[in-house]
């Protein structure tokens, strides 16, 4: 397998609600909702989904959870959180303070206030709308790109 | 926020078998499990990862589902699928069968055979040991870069 992930599909409940979060609460770029043309029916997944083109080529792309059951072929589960989380590096110990405020600001959940690990990063996590995990990252060792 | 993401982190149950998983039966490179040096407890998580350095900046980590919870202040949750999914693109049919068949040796679960979408992908889902679902898509609209 080639060392590359394209696409992070996040399972959401409210495809208008998430992409308010990412789009407007968070401020990251979305031609908003598209692929509505591809209804779904019991069987088979609708294609309506919102994506956002990151950096490194990396897309981050919202998708109902009941479709994303269908399209990989497993029970629709309840929301659990904590199967995975996705980190968000800053450059500095404020800006960490800065986004979770932004975050809960969007109607995400701050879970605890930022703090220092051993491992020499200072970090908080939130939960967007869905219960995703999120967290935000100082680590004086990330070469983060230019802004 | 910065449009990026910088690490995905997938809770797992049993480090080394997650890192097996990956390195050996998918092929992506690690140096293998760091951070043991730091030790949890039953309030503190401990710092084992197994990391891969992907394309574009991106870290794919694997960590102990109860570390993370503890890291993030969550309960643990005993394991889920369809929180999520990781899409990884590739540059033909024939290159989505052939890895779904080596994700399929390397222990991972295939949910079905490969299919085409309405919305005009050929696509597979394999779970990995942990549950996670990972989608192999052919999408002759990605641009992939070269190997």
């Amino acid at each position: 397998m080639q060392p590359r992930i394209h696409v992070v599909t996040l399972a959401v409940d409210d495809l208008e609600r998430a992409l308010a979060f990412y789009r407007d609460g968070l401020g990251l770029e979305s031609p908003g909702i598209g692929g509505t043309e591809f209804v779904g029916d019991d069987q088979n997944p609708g294609g309506a989904v919102a994506m956002f083109k990151l950096e490194g080529g990396l897309i981050l792309s919202l998708y109902g959870r009941s479709d994303l059951a269908k399209d990989a072929g497993i029970p629709v589960s309840p929301s659990v959180v904590g199967e995975f989380s996705l980190g968000h590096a800053v450059a500095s110990r404020d800006a960490v303070d800065a986004l979770l405020a932004t975050a809960v600001a969007a109607g995400g959940q701050a879970m605890g206030p930022p703090h220092e690990r051993p491992w020499g990063i200072y970090s908080a996590y939130f939960r967007d709308p869905d219960g995703h995990l999120w967290e935000i990252i100082y680590n004086p060792g990330f070469e983060l790109s230019p802004t």
